[in-house]
């Protein structure tokens, strides 16, 4: 069943910043081979919910590539902390939840995450499970696992005690309570992105402490967005969401800067490290970013909306952007993000003259006499796929592009 | 029943370092003494068991004045801490207890405590009470009452974090235990020594951020040995036991270095300041300290022997050292006290040639040829009182003095 372990090494090592440590996970790998016994992959996370983009899958990704390669992963929703919250009321998205929400959230946020795993092969675990169950007594034995020091060593803290902005005692239990997950758990590996490296490393000591094997870090990078610098982000407008519509996310990835091409293919597919060298070689060979470019899209939107899904989007994509009967130069309206996009976008269209009124845009769209990207639309579907550089034709010779 | 506010508050004054704060403590009194409620003074000792002497009993004479006012004590033994030893194993002194012990050395430790308090009006609490039951939860939510620089800044914390000498991370827990307590007692007064200035004002720290009134803080000063220099300590051998027998207890009160006299009377006694008073004047007018001294050493020995004891204490004293047949100049003899007194001093007496062997000295003993101070004695009585300046005489003319 499992692959010989140095394929699985290829494998694994794709993309990753760093792997603590390589020997160790060898061991672990050959083992697991010997005995056909898959490894425990853990992925912590919070139960705060989020829309999951394409940056937060970069580590599913990689626990998938492992669910591929026979291995069992365990998603361990920390709702214990959730629970808790942060009792100085201090922090921000840190109020306490009731056990209902912590419920609630963790289902829409499975939902998403069974987008990138193998449900068969994946167990999700609450911590609650047994830290709400630790005494004062078993908390002082874990606190005594490790040392002051070695705790504000922790990047954040050290600087949050050098400028004396207040460490609550508590938080210094966060980085314990990983830990700890670790120990319940019996993990073999875990996963996280490289802010996590401290936590997870603690993991491995406390693992240690209890006289158990410790388990390998994967640390992955965090992916930069669509402008390339920042990293991937709801917040900032450059991310690709996984639930977005097949056409959306196969424009988005055409949107992504070629010096990252590689990246993306690293992080974001699951494509082979072999083909992603080929396709280096390629891109090294002076061949056009776009097409590889359109090959990654395929890849992407293929994950999360199969082969059909990548058609449709390669389809929209080509239709709407590449045929060519849209002016050169055009007017363009700039659009908020953060805004009810028609509230936001129908007034600046009646005052840049582009309509009469709002009853005229809607009498158009009615009559078919509005596209968007040279589909014809509907009111709703108006709403839905603005976005950057998406182009609206009014009547027949009224075209605007929305800018953000 | 209890006495006026600003009558109790000058008795609560007296020999203390510090009392934080004393406004507060008044308004305390004001209100206790106007509902005639009793106030909750609590005092927290570890349950390692050691022999009491006059030093430990300064913070339980301060206690015992209260209670004579008409308030309560709560003895609270820190059985939870005693129970869970150090984890790490590093610190000495900290090795886990079992109940059988804890509980044990409880006994040995409150039938001491009572030669000062008043059984009546104490209350004797174990803090495993609580402190077993607390879940992860609570101890984050107490974590969560302060930070980690405030914790640091105790002084011993400071010193070893800067000397890079480990904490462990459960050591912060034990201020916070100590603060936990003080809320589920609901003290309104703590003592200690100066030494527990962080622990205590913990207490208040956390009895506000429960939303409770603050207890009082009073430090009580470090009372010096009879060697006028280094704290009181067994392990000195300048200290005055509790359990010691009153002619001992008065002989050694004797030895204490006049500069001390009042600093004892205040720690030691439990003599009216405005008589403490009287006797500063006493001596500033040149009375001779040594009367005086007889007098506290009466009142150190009625305090735990009775009128009887303290006479008693004083008719040994008088006939041993103030009777003059012993010459002025005699030969010393050094005595450790760390070792067996007979096997130590005996070898001395012969190789010095008081005693032709060890045989001799008992045959003497046996034929009441041998005293001390002046009083004839029994083997075992040698062993019981050699201290400094014991006289020991042997047949009619040998005399001895035993230095340490």
């Amino acid at each position: 069943m499992l692959l010989h372990p140095e394929e699985q090494m290829k494998i694994i090592q794709k993309g990753a910043e760093s792997i603590v440590d390589e020997k160790e996970l060898m061991i672990k790998l050959e083992k697991s081979f010997k005995e056909q016994r898959p490894l425990t992959i853990k992925l912590g996370l919070d139960p705060s919910a989020p829309d999951i983009h394409i940056g937060h899958a970069v580590v599913l990704r990689k626990i998938k590539q492992m669910q591929d390669l026979g291995h069992h992963a365990v998603i361990l929703i920390g709702d214990f902390t959730g629970r808790i919250g942060d009792p100085t009321g201090k922090a921000k998205g840190r109020i306490p939840l009731s056990d209902e929400q912590v419920k609630e959230n963790a289902l829409t946020y499975t939902d998403q995450i069974f987008r990138v795993l193998d449900q068969e092969k994946t167990t999700v675990r609450f911590n609650s499970e047994w830290l709400a169950n630790m005494t004062f007594e078993e908390v002082i034995r874990l606190a005594a696992s490790t040392s002051v020091a070695r705790i504000l060593e922790r990047d954040d803290f050290q600087k949050r005690y050098h400028n004396q902005t207040p460490i609550g005692l508590h938080e210094f239990f966060y980085p314990l309570m990983q830990a700890q997950d670790s120990v319940e758990l019996k993990a073999d590996i875990e996963l996280g992105g490289t802010d996590q490296t401290f936590n997870i490393l603690m993991g491995r000591t406390l693992q240690k402490h209890v006289g158990m094997e410790k388990q390998i870090a994967i640390f992955m990078p965090l992916l930069e967005g669509l402008d390339g610098i920042e990293k991937m982000s709801k917040s900032l407008g450059n991310y690709i969401g996984v639930q977005e519509p097949p056409e959306v996310m196969f424009k988005k990835v055409m949107e992504v800067p070629d010096q990252l091409i590689i990246k993306y293919f690293e992080l974001a597919t699951d494509v082979h490290p072999d083909d992603v060298q080929n396709i280096k070689n390629r891109l090294d060979h002076d061949e056009n970013p776009r097409d590889i470019k359109l090959e990654l899209a395929r890849h992407i939107t293929a994950l999360y909306h199969g082969e059909e899904g990548a058609t449709a989007g390669k389809h929209y994509f080509e239709t709407a952007f590449q045929q060519n009967d849209i002016p050169d130069v055009i007017p363009e309206i700039l659009v908020d993000l953060e805004k009810d996009l028609l509230a936001d976008v129908i007034p600046q269209l009646v005052e840049r003259g582009f309509v009469k009124s709002k009853s005229e845009l809607v009498r158009m769209i009615r009559q078919n006499g509005v596209s968007l990207n040279q589909q014809k639309i509907t009111a709703e579907e108006l709403d839905r796929v603005v976005m950057t550089d998406d182009v609206l034709k009014i009547g027949k010779k009224r075209f605007v592009k929305f800018v953000k």
